[in-house]
């Protein structure tokens, strides 16, 4: 069977401790079921930074082009708070979704049954959770130009941001939501700020030409972004599929997930254009949480949400999905039995560190 | 005494039932206590535009500009989803809030401890909960320029959108988030996206210098917003004062809003610079609340963030600050006793309609 090529990018804090965890599954799947991954590494992030003096080196950004797949872990720190901006630990991957052109951001967000009481959101409220986030992830305001602070004399500075969305990237973005809606519970709620924004209005043009030309069998809405915001807290299970810009979808992806229980939990998978010859699409898999670094070299790092990101790998780069299922699993078995890391600790369950949680995995699997 | 002089602009929606209850207040107060109210009438929204095709008049504009205190209901509605642009309802909103220098909007989460049991979050995680969201409200992404849709030609459009802040509009905004930590709990949290956006960088930059130049007894932390929209969720009492732009502000206060049960309960207040001979203000008062049309005329809508949002206008601006304390004890007393609207309605309690609520909090009073 041919190789499937991985690229792992561990990064800052806690990454390197979480794709450890991966790194065992990796080794297990090629050892007893013949998986045939061939993995290489790289840096990005502060690490990069210190080693190169770049967020990512261009022999990296090579890899990462020529990889079936990047796993990445998570960047930055306070170590890294005076570097220039431009080569700040987060360029690293701001630059990985801009030359891999990974525009579509999956970001699901589901609870996890053991895991219902956990959530500061009332258990009804959460249990049962499976929405799925789509993050607009190469356009708006994180690219857009001009972007930068000008120095007006007398003291006075100006920063600018430009928010720039066009009609084709709106496109791709809202056909990927329809398909994704149509392999669920086919419904789509579009999320803009079409009341402020001439973006927004955009957005929701574009939105609504593409259910209607190509997508009229999904059901869709259109709700504003501050309004859409709310209703994640006060009904999450309304929505099944949302599709939002990408600083949207930064903000709100970030409060779904905080409905699971824990930011541990949640994988995220970043996809480009299937290829128009050979269908593959350029991916990357990445926990939603960040760095920790107040956590990290401790060993107590919950490696869930990396190995979760690692599932997504297996089913939409690789489709794998029997063995995906079966990952998604083994993770639900382990917090059946009541194992835990300390983020998720509550009475009554037992307490393990990382390498304990990524073994149970990998025992369940 | 002096007259006190008041701007009504109800708007669309719910928003003429809600400021009808307010005027029996004023009534009230002009009745009993003398309080030398003078209210004068003016159109905003969508009724604006129908009645002069223009989201508020200029004569509406001056006479806000006049009013020692606009109190504003609400706009918008599905009637005027296909007015263009430049005349739909939000833009009288927004002119009002421009035109007036109203930048600093605060956005108290109070959770009233009659309600805590309706939120979606756990009892635990909001009662007694108390922070204050501070927005900027005159720059950023709402007014920047360039703001368009621009057609590329080949069926493609580009929307745009610009954000754009300079130090000293972030100065005075961060100014007013000490000053009422002070008057708190004395801990202020500024919360923007440095991370990806230059108008970011400069934000944090600037609170941090005004911190160190005039503040520095208040403690102040730094927050990316979107872990700021999830922190929200998680544990929102570690909360203060939350300082942040137009955007987030608006995002974020909406989920704050939602942490305390019902957004029918949630008040705010728009302030400009004090005169600097007179000390005084110009102010806007409205609910955090939208139009609600799907409920407007049924006599159902919860009037309590408009009555909240008349006892801010009378604390800001008019230093009544015993009436304050009072009707905002009349509102706590008459959800106490059972009183609720629909929205909040919950078993063995007693549901009123508008006017029912306006009357027994009147009666309270
Ligand atoms: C690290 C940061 C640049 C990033 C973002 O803002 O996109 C993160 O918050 C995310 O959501 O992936
Ligand atoms: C009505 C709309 C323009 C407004 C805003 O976006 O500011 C509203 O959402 C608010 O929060 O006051």
């Amino acid at each position: 069977m041919a190789t499937r090529k991985l690229l792992l990018l561990p990064g800052d804090g806690i990454g390197p401790e979480a794709m450890a965890e991966v790194k065992k599954l990796i080794d297990m799947m090629n050892a007893d079921f013949n998986a045939g991954f061939e993995t290489e590494e790289g840096l990005v992030g502060g690490c990069a930074y210190d080693a190169c003096g770049q967020s990512i080196s261009d022999a990296d950004m090579d890899k990462a082009m020529a990889a079936d797949a990047v796993l990445f872990g998570a960047v930055g720190g306070p170590k890294w708070d005076g570097v220039p901006y431009e080569v700040r630990p987060e360029a690293g991957l701001l630059r990985l979704r801009k030359e891999m052109e990974l525009f579509a951001n999956l970001r699901p967000a589901i609870c996890y049954p053991a895991l219902a009481a956990t959530s500061s959101l009332k258990p009804e409220v959460v249990e049962g959770l499976d929405i799925l986030i789509l993050r607009e992830l190469t356009g708006g305001v994180y690219f857009g130009e001009p972007k930068e602070i000008i120095d007006l004399g007398n003291g006075q500075k100006r920063g600018i941001d430009t928010q720039v969305y066009d009609t084709y990237e709106i496109e791709r973005i809202s056909g990927v939501a329809f398909e994704l809606a149509r392999t669920r519970s086919n419904k789509v709620c579009s999320m803009e700020k079409h009341n402020v924004m001439k973006s927004g209005v955009l957005w929701k043009e574009v939105v609504a030409n593409t259910h209607k030309a190509k997508y009229s069998d999904v059901e869709l809405t259109h709700m504003l972004a501050d309004a859409g915001g709310m209703q994640l807290v006060r009904w999450p299970k309304q929505f099944d599929v949302i599709v939002t810009d990408n600083l949207f979808g930064d903000m709100l992806s970030d409060v779904a997930a905080m409905l699971t229980g824990s930011l541990g939990m949640l994988p995220s998978a970043s996809l480009g254009a299937p290829d128009e010859k050979t269908g593959s699409r350029k991916a990357l898999y990445e926990p939603v949480h960040g760095s920790a670094p107040d956590i990290a070299g401790q060993g107590i790092a919950n490696p869930i949400a990396m190995i979760a990101s690692f599932a997504m790998c297996l089913r939409y780069s690789f489709n794998m999905v029997e063995e995906a299922d079966r990952l998604e699993k083994a993770i639900a078995a382990v917090l059946e039995d009541g194992l835990r890391t300390r983020d998720l600790m509550s009475e009554g369950m037992t307490e393990v560190g990382t390498t304990a949680m990524g073994d149970a995995i990998v025992a369940k699997y």
